[in-house]
């Protein structure tokens, strides 16, 4: 069900797949989201045609190797799954992608379970009556 | 007032245009929404510079056809209605573009009234006493 | 914090980032944003391998100058500052990137705190414990 959108400056295929497993790995380790759970859309940006913009807020320094990840979910995870879930974004992002954590922009934004259809028409987690 | 994004794999103009028209129509049709009422990112992907992942979760099998539509809409649509609209969007992608409807991803995200500026730079659902 | 989303078509760079621009200032004017707390994703669409639909709802007139602007933002804005948000950034991506106000779209999205990690693995602003 998440579905994940990440957003990277510059990147060939291989490191925004790496930053593709890197998210879908931490999400089964923390929240529990089964393997074949996988829904993302990876975009690289040119820096001419689609860009990215940044400032060194909070005081962490960031450059041309931001990684925005906006992920959708339901409702219902705890603030420590939630918590362990970015810690595990930003290691593995380092570790597969090399992106350093100081570049790892994570949102979540929350929704019920009526609100995903899986495929084939149907609300799969509140299936009605008749489906 | 929906804005809908839709993102797909390898298609051309004429494909992305019908999946919007099949999630359009189904707005109308389902849920009310005025023929003008028309606010869509429509966007391709090589599979190179930017791509999309999927897996067969529950059961479900996918390909490279999947289309992800995530929409963002008012707060207010019964369970019944979004059945009603993922049914019917996954009807049309099909007769219009061809998309298996396994293949047909959908995803709600909803805010509230003040939430939207239809142009102008006016809050037109909740105008204040001056505008 | 807020992740700016901006949609346009046919654009060159300069423009959109002076429509990013537009919307930052704004951000900062009307709902306190510091100057470094800049988080965009700017992308401009070529009408082929990606495009926007509009249509005139409201009885507002668009074309294909319309700009999408997504704001993903932590709750607790209220309507005025909200309604003050939207009357500046029509008149900034005016003023910068000659945008006519009947184009500027503009719809946000709110989350909480605890769903922000804005660099380091680390859930800033409810921080654990252990942080």
């Amino acid at each position: 069900m998440p579905l994940v959108r990440i957003d990277a400056l510059r990147v060939d295929k291989a490191r925004l797949e790496a930053l593709g497993r890197a998210v879908h790995e931490a999400l089964m380790e923390t929240i529990g989201i089964p393997p074949d759970d996988l829904f993302q859309v990876l975009v690289g940006h040119d820096g001419v045609n689609s860009t990215l913009r940044y400032g060194d807020y909070l005081g962490v320094h960031r450059d041309e190797g931001i990684v925005y990840i906006a992920i959708t979910l339901r409702a219902g995870r705890t603030p420590d799954r939630k918590r362990a879930l970015y810690r595990r974004i930003a290691e593995l992002a380092e570790q597969y992608a090399g992106t350093e954590p100081r570049n790892v922009f994570v949102t979540l934004t929350e929704n019920a379970s009526i609100d995903w259809s899986l495929g084939n028409g149907v609300a799969q987690y509140v299936p009605s009556s008749t489906d």
